[in-house]
């Protein structure tokens, strides 16, 4: 994280928490510094508006995705450990939950993070594509040609649309039956490529126990 | 249809074009009379702003994608249609790709097609369900616990967020390409429930080469 004063860091932790509890539209940086009970000039003296308090909170995330993203390549996972690891990225997408769902508007108001939020969906479908790759090496998945790759993509963009897709065809959900469900689907997809007989339905089974 | 005057008939046809090409957000309704060449006053006596716009063409697609989505549950399709039907369900959100392309912000600010734009997708997800239980009944897709339903899910997910995750990963596609892409990605999601040995590689060898 970038060192910051502890003003700015309180801003942003206001605002992000207002964003994802209110919906990022609903709320203005007059709100933020009302509800900390500064006035708007205080605010306005540590970040100039609300889109570079969006930018903010989109570098500390990107710092902690990119951070998450990179630790099977550097350290291959061991299959139980799979899951854990697919909770980490589901968990970390819903505490920025406010831009997924509000993605295509705030991407239109901050252009500059369109670069680099389509960076971060390329390191998912690289680290999904290495994941499924170690897992294949391993004797745990067979492909055919293409599927490997339309895997890895599928992936990230579950990764990318699930919180929006929930939200469109359900009435709210509690955070960790949501959470759940991400990880469910996710799993759903990579399990009938698992080398039958070789713990594919105990693999989902075990998961489903672990739910109840 | 409904029935239309023929100038609200040119509006939407205009408004359209102009949405899909320039993106929704960049055009507003002075836009779209100017382009036609009448003054705003005119445009507004046949629909009173933009939302107003959008709603009719909302239910015109609406209309349309019911139809489609209602054809295969009437009368079920046989094996090598359910590709030219996939090319059907993606031209029609080509077609309508400005409303795809900025969902959230549009629904934010028509909530009342929020509604029914989720009644579609929960259409979709029956479509596509019903369409791999043919399949299923006629031996050619087999499917452990669970594993239909996540399926018919995922494919209505794809469906909806296929457009916006190709403009964020990719530069500019040529139309053709990107349906064929998206029919593909649906496709080889399927392809792993098909019955070992029975046409499974043919199939999406037969759509290669019909790419090429």
């Amino acid at each position: 994280m970038p060192e910051r004063s502890k003003t700015k860091t309180r801003i942003l932790k206001t605002a992000l928490e207002l964003f994802n509890n209110e919906g990022e539209a609903q709320v203005s940086a007059v709100d933020v510094a009302s509800v900390m009970g500064i006035s708007p000039g205080n605010l306005y003296y540590h970040y100039k508006g609300k889109p570079e308090i969006i930018a903010a909170l989109f570098e500390d995330f990107e710092e902690e995705i990119e951070l998450i993203l990179s630790g099977p390549i550097s350290e291959p996972l061991n299959l139980a450990d799979n899951w854990v690891y697919l909770y980490i990225i589901f968990e970390e997408i819903y505490d920025f939950r406010f831009f997924y769902r509000n993605m295509s508007d705030i991407l239109m108001r901050i252009p500059q993070l369109r670069t680099r939020f389509s960076r971060i969906l390329s390191h998912k479908e690289q680290t999904a594509f290495s994941l499924i790759s170690d897992l294949e090496k391993g004797g745990n998945l067979t492909f055919q040609e293409g599927e490997k790759g339309a895997l890895a993509g599928r992936i990230a963009q579950h990764f990318t649309f699930w919180l929006q897709y929930h939200d469109l065809r359900h009435e709210t959900t509690p955070p960790k039956i949501l959470i759940d469900q991400g990880v469910f689907t996710t799993l759903i997809q990579i399990t009938p490529y698992w080398t039958r007989g070789d713990g594919y339905s105990e693999l989902l089974t075990e998961f489903l126990e672990g739910q109840s």
